[in-house]
């Protein structure tokens, strides 16, 4: 059995992304406003010039060559450990929206019972490998504590592995330690990777002192984390994907230089967001084709290097449910799992340029989901399944509905839709016309109040209640 | 610049396909409901036996590598001419729904009134590369003259090339005899290929008399056809996805093989529709995952043939435009864009299955077909678009915005959206919130409003008119 597999760039075009990002390392450099790493990459080769470091070529890829092209992510429950950079994309929900988008079409600041309210979706979703990060930002907490909170939430509604805040050293620091609360510890750190946390660069070629200070926490714990850049062709980065490209790549081979510097193998993904700008209003587009042109890309050169992927996702510029939110959702999906994604943040929830999440929206990104992980899938060769012989005495003009192969393959060749309507017209008639909102709506109703919180013993709950300070 | 690649198939699985459907034509044999059909076959080698065709293995694959890997249809207006089988997909609107669904959601039997307005639609798209054939069935013409109506209709509304009736020989001739009328002719019949017909199998294995029967006139007269098999996996075909293909493709190559030998160097499209069965209900599911998946190998494995294919289309099951009719619709158009698809029949306007046309669809749709087509369009990687010296100059926390290499480029970069809205919620607000399905609804008034019928002779336009019998 196959994998579907989607190329955009050949050989040559790749091998011209990588040169170009090396010579950007080299002569232009990165900011890095971050002494300790500074000094770290002085000592490991770097040129270092104020806040600039220079990155030598060899020194970059000796660095990622010590980067592992797969590696497991272990949860509280076994059953639910994920490994990154195998057959199957890993996917996560939406990410870091400030607004919440009712089913009213109303939006409002995101709350903490929000937040509560998508971990539950996640841990319900049979898509979701991790149970999320920054679901939303839950504007009811102050910010002195919320990445607590936020973790908190995650860890105890699902069971599933969850990530880390990236807000800085300290805060990572705290997200170590409550890690440490539910797994298997030495000293209060987790012994295996147990998170993933997501380190923005800031484009063009920079990195804030808060990411790279979380970068260096992960990295000493031996934890995963996702090293993503996200360029706007024509705003903060060239108007030509191919720059866009290899500005991105330069940034995303800084991080994973640092972090291989500071902690030979740690677990790193190559993360690609970058899109382009709509230039009528100077924003970003995340529904534009040249984005979902840039996962392809994307996917093909972190490839390249033997390092695992994150791009793509069920992302959206659209502000509502309408069919844009829809078809862009699943054109950025498809082609991250086709060009062979390895993790997928924002597989389900956004709208509205990461602005906003919607749970209804979660519910149908998590079809959307279920149908690409099918079209993955694909098929077996076998002689049963080519099923010569059968057609043969089925014969011209006959048919297969009563077949024993019929009964015996449907079930696990066909998808069983959850939310997708098959009803001929007068059977969708007769059962009310009922739109694919008002059943989102209903499905998050449902999946909420059922909701079965994973058993979590009462004093490690309890400890890590005081650490979320809610 | 490359073109974006999606495969499925390995070479080792293309080609157990490829065996198993010689086996069945050897073995198992074709119902051709065609004595002159039979008879030329069985003069060509294939065995004959009461309806039953059963075809030799080098009869076929002889007579498939007569048939031209791309062909030219040429249009009354010469810029409208396009080549089937070269890099880009030519797409072509729905075809064959009997119903209408209003943007008020109301489904009615289609009027030829309707079928006009279709035909404009169609005229005004750039992404349409074909007017249309049965753009929908227009119940109020009576069907003694409907085929000539419609062909008269597509005709007069577009300078594009066109699709010929494939009900039966007779509306084949009165096809050629209309095309003959606009085009450079030889005793009324077009010299060169100027319209495409969609000769459909019916599965399992037989060939209707009215189908061969068109397909005999066409192939004699040198004008392409699409001969196309839609096996409904559970039902008409096997349930398993690699049986369904190989029963599909014996389907196909045994029209091939009769267009061929008829007359050598017909041009011809392997033509892909099969999809699943919803189990459930009994009814033909195309916006299931499994039907992409048939899609993308179907592509292959016709390329394999070194035939053109058709494949694909902003299909669905859905019977409103919903969610899921923008998801299914781009997951099919861009599985099949990415394949490297020739040729896209139901490109735009499909609802329901087949079962119903939308004019407001036909404006989403046409916008997916963009986003597509730009998807396809890749990027350049001279020196100037990898922008090292750009970035240099441009250098850590710079901006984009204001480079010369931005306004230079970014309007061959970018693909302006027509229908998706990428405005910031505020603006979005101050603009009336206006949902997507007003916006296509003011989009198909606007286009019927202004439409420019193309010039035609008034004696020509008479001569089609009296055959249309309208």
């Amino acid at each position: 059995m196959s994998k579907p597999i989607l190329t955009t760039l050949s050989p040559e075009e790749i091998e011209k992304v990588k040169t170009a990002s090396l010579a950007l390392l080299e002569r232009t450099g990165v900011n890095i406003d971050h002494a300790y790493a500074r000094e770290v990459l002085q000592r490991a080769g770097a040129k270092v010039d104020g806040a600039r470091v220079f990155f030598p070529p060899k020194l970059v890829m000796e660095a990622i060559a010590k980067a592992p092209r797969q590696f497991t992510i272990y949860a509280r429950n076994p059953n639910c450990n994920i490994t990154i950079g195998q057959e199957e994309p890993v996917f996560a929900p939406g990410y870091g929206a400030p607004y919440v988008t009712l089913a009213s079409g109303e939006r409002r600041k995101a709350t903490f019972v929000d937040f509560v309210n998508i971990a539950k979706l996640s841990g319900s979703s049979s898509n979701m490998g991790v149970s999320g990060g920054v679901l939303v930002e839950p504007s009811d907490i102050p910010e002195k504590n919320r990445h607590n909170a936020m973790l908190y939430a995650c860890i105890v509604n699902s069971d599933k592995p969850f990530m880390g805040s990236a807000t800085g050293e300290e805060h990572a620091k705290d997200s170590l330690k409550m890690a440490g609360m539910i797994m298997d510890s030495d000293q209060g750190i987790p012994k295996q990777p147990v998170m993933i946390s997501l380190i923005n660069t800031i484009t063009p070629l920079m990195l804030d002192e808060r990411m790279v200070g979380a970068l260096i926490a992960y990295a000493e714990a031996g934890q995963p984390v996702i090293i993503a850049s996200l360029g706007m062709a024509g705003a903060t980065a060239p108007t030509t994907l191919a720059g866009t490209l290899a500005l991105q790549n330069a940034e995303v081979l800084a991080g994973i230089t640092l972090a291989q510097t500071i902690r030979e193998g740690t677990p790193v993904v190559y993360g690609s967001a970058s899109s382009i700008t709509e230039m009528r209003n100077g924003s970003l587009s995340i529904g534009a084709p040249e984005g979902a042109w840039i996962i392809a890309a994307a996917v093909q050169i972190a490839h390249s290097y033997g390092l695992p992927c994150r791009a793509g996702g069920c992302v959206t510029d659209s502000k509502t449910l309408d069919p844009q939110a829809a078809y862009e959702s699943m054109m950025n999906l498809q082609v991250a799992g086709m060009a062979g994604v390895d993790f997928v943040l924002h597989a389900a929830g956004i709208l509205e340029s990461y602005m906003s999440f919607s749970m209804e929206k979660f519910i149908i990104d998590d079809e959307i989901c279920s149908m690409v992980r099918r079209f993955l899938r694909g098929t077996k060769f076998e002689a049963e399944d080519l099923a010569v012989q059968l057609v043969n005495e089925v014969g011209p003009g006959g048919q297969f509905l009563t077949a024993d192969h019929t009964y015996q393959n449907f079930r696990k060749e066909f998808w069983t839709p959850a939310l997708s309507n098959r009803e001929t017209y007068d059977q969708w008639k007769m059962n009310g016309l009922v739109s694919m909102l008002t059943q989102a709506e209903q499905r998050v109703h449902e999946i909420i109040e059922n909701y079965e919180i994973p058993y979590l013993e009462k004093s490690v709950e309890q400890k890590l209640k005081e650490m979320a300070g809610i």
